[in-house]
């Protein structure tokens, strides 16, 4: 009943945030409904439906199946509905004249063989990748068609008629489609793919700023395993790992739109597809940086404030690549290579400075500050990070639990027997904490794989640069 | 010239490969034509035609439509199209009925107003993401059969009469493609995403084991930035990673099946996609796994052999924990947690030990080793390590490249025209060279965390065991 009350509610902020996030999509809506009621007039208006008939049902049955959301899907369908009727028409026609001139029981068999065989063809074909990713629609609408009317051929006579007024009804409809999404108000996808690519560019670039400075600013809150939709790192790169399908589909569509980039040439709309595949990788780095944000053991943070400057900037250095390269794709102008990777080696220069400067902190022997001095014994230097990394266990966790890791590192054989797997789990884990520097380690690991990936990404967005024939950042430079 | 020539052996390939890959789609193939000769019928045989007419091309254009490869998709799309259908039926009886009273031009005005309004709102609604996600084809077909009816009954008297016809030919067709689907060879979406969940966990676990297996003993081949097909790792887990859309669309369509577990309990297909996505962020970690043993910087494999068997040992826990999940889902039958905890568990510890047995080599410091010994001054130390390293390095990079590296170590700051910038970035990286434990501090922290990660897809498989009732493992001890 409670849910029952709250239903309208609920549907009416559904159906007020679609329409706030995008108003394109009321326009569209209200496009849709002009192009029904136009192609409805052949219906309803005296003249027009003296020269079409009924036959104009086509018209409309074209329309509300053909007309998409932007024009290039639009296209897609249209096109492939036009291509698979014309086909199947031809192919139907072939078949009435060979089935023509037996008798009749002769020729329902005939009919009845060649559906069969075009049926099971025709699906099968659908299955083959290539088929499936650009014609799917079109082979669909070969079988309707190619059935319709061979079947009808059987009981009607005047089936040239009936395929003609057929065709040109639907002609109609998709022409009219055509008309309202390539000319009225147009949504392209290229252009939904041109900003998802440079929004996925810049969350990724906020992800990991955030990222890092929380990885040196909180280490003392606890570990979130689930993901929030609050968190601004998950929000920043959770478009990008969701981003396969959307980006293939738009590249896809994209491909049939009349559009040209400066001096004519095509826009490669492929190539922005491999940007965000290049990104997708790029960006299980950053997941992974992520993980060690929420990782149960972490690395002291005296010891993390030492290379948090460094490790910040490198952080920094990589967003402003991203920001960089997402720039670049906004305003059509290429990218000087030369700059942002100067600028990131620096950024890694000084980092590696800094771990050389002070090795023996990260080697973990936090009295080894005078060189001279011997080292203590081994087990007992142990002993001693083990009990400060306890001491900032114990201030996330709570009591019972931080007493249970201690048993457990006191090699306190007990039955596990009744005891929830979880908390066993997070045991194995903190009793780990052996070195802690190896936290840290990976997060600078990351770091620096992050920025090889990156080295990819930019790779690809200068390629983009090159086939799209954006300007050129400085002339003397970029010519390869 | 060449590509036509060589077009019909690749068609060939690619049509036999889909049938090879998956037979059923044969027989799907043979299912449809089947269903399309059944359904001619109708029109090709004197009785049935006298019975219901011309109307009988919306029983074969049904089952065109309808007809989809898993009885989960035919049930969604055939019910979705008999409801809409249903549905714009009354819908547009009730408009007529209003129109009915007043004058001629006024019904044209009224019916193009109505078509306006229905095919926005309907549009519109096509929008929000809970109707497209289950009911996008049915909230076509209402606008659809909506137009169709409201506008032929402008001209039409007998609109009664059209409707129930088509109804009934609709509903013929509908009938046919589900005794199609459920009855005669059935394809399940829930067999499918069943079978894919097991495979990816299997794929998973063979991806971790190589990848471990490789880090260890094949340090020294180049690495290999783009992922070739045969790479055995990358097959494992690039599955899991793109099976976002199919989980989800699989899991959707099952939803509509009408099976059932043991005691007619509801299979919970939403869970296996939850188990998807916990697998999915699992794999994240593998892939960064993956990327340490693409990484340029290497750790000398002197060191790294004194951890190879803790290591691989936790790798292999982990591929039997992914196994072990893999024939609990096969088999129906829960598994004991604490059994694979406590192997888990005490492979970590091995590691634990392993690492804690000879901490001084992890620390970076080879001389160490007998506890006592003074450690020399670190700028020393560290310059020992560095020549090391560079010697690893110089056996794999070509010499003119290893000469850049070393050149850029002695900080001679040469200015960086005309350097291509991948190897200006390479250099980068390499310089970078300070602690040769870095990159074995991130695989072994990788190695934790993903056992962290292992966790939580533990947690969702035995939540799916408890919710689809699986035979229980032991009974004293799994009743929660």
């Amino acid at each position: 009943v409670d849910k029952v009350k709250k239903f309208p509610g609920l549907a009416r902020r559904a159906t007020w945030t679609v329409g706030k996030e995008d108003p394109r999509k009321v326009v569209h809506s209200l496009k849709v409904g002009i192009a029904l009621t136009l192609v409805s007039l052949l219906y309803l208006l005296e003249p027009l439906f003296k020269g079409i008939g009924k036959n104009a049902m086509w018209a409309v049955m074209t329309v509300v199946v053909v007309m998409e959301f932007t024009a290039g899907a639009t296209l897609c369908k249209g096109l492939n509905r036009g291509l698979g009727t014309l086909l199947a028409g031809s192919l139907a026609f072939l078949i009435e004249y060979v089935a023509d001139a037996p008798g009749r029981i002769f020729r329902a068999v005939f009919i009845g063989v060649a559906v069969f065989m075009l049926g099971a063809m025709t699906t099968y074909v659908r299955f083959i990748p290539y088929i499936k990713k650009n014609y799917d629609y079109g082979v669909l609408i070969f079988l309707l068609t190619f059935n319709l009317i061979t079947v009808s051929s059987y009981r009607v006579d005047s089936v040239w008629d009936i395929a003609r007024d057929r065709i040109a009804t639907i002609a109609i409809g998709c022409g009219l489609c055509l008309v309202m999404s390539l000319l009225v108000f147009p949504n392209w996808s290229g252009e939904d793919l041109h900003n998802n690519t440079i929004s996925n560019l810049e969350g990724l670039a906020s992800s990991i700023e955030v990222c890092v400075m929380e990885y040196f600013n909180d280490l003392a809150t606890p570990a979130t395993q689930d993901e929030s939709s609050e968190d601004p790192i998950y929000e920043g790169y959770k478009a990008v790992l969701d981003s396969k399908a959307s980006n293939e589909t738009l590249a896809l569509q994209a491909s049939w739109e009349p559009r040209y980039s400066r001096f004519c040439h095509k826009i490669p709309w492929h190539q922005y597809a491999r940007v965000g595949a290049a990104l997708r990788h790029f960006c299980y780095t950053v997941v992974a940086l992520h993980g060690c944000l929420q990782s149960e053991i972490q690395t002291p943070k005296s010891i993390c404030a030492l290379y948090k400057d460094s490790c910040i900037r490198v952080g920094e250095e990589v967003s402003k690549v991203l920001r960089e390269l997402a720039k670049s794709i906004r305003n059509n102008h290429q990218f000087s290579p030369e700059t942002l990777s100067n600028n990131l080696k620096e950024a890694l220069q000084d980092l590696d400075n800094a771990l050389k400067s002070k090795p023996q902190l990260v080697l973990g022997s936090r009295n080894g500050r005078t060189p001279n001095t011997p080292v203590q014994v081994v087990p007992h230097q142990d002993q001693k990070l083990e009990e400060e990394t306890r001491t900032s266990f114990s201030s996330v966790k709570n009591d019972s639990f931080s007493s249970r890791a201690c048993k457990s590192k006191e090699h306190s054989r007990e039955t596990p027997k009744k005891v929830l797997r979880p908390q066993l789990s997070k045991t194995a884990i903190i009793s780990l904490e052996f070195s802690e520097a190896l936290p840290f380690a990976a997060f600078t690991s990351l770091l620096v794989e992050m920025v090889a990936k990156l080295d990819l990404v930019m790779d690809e967005v200068e390629e983009l640069g090159q086939m799209a024939h954006f300007r050129e950042f400085k002339d003397e430079e970029i010519v390869v």
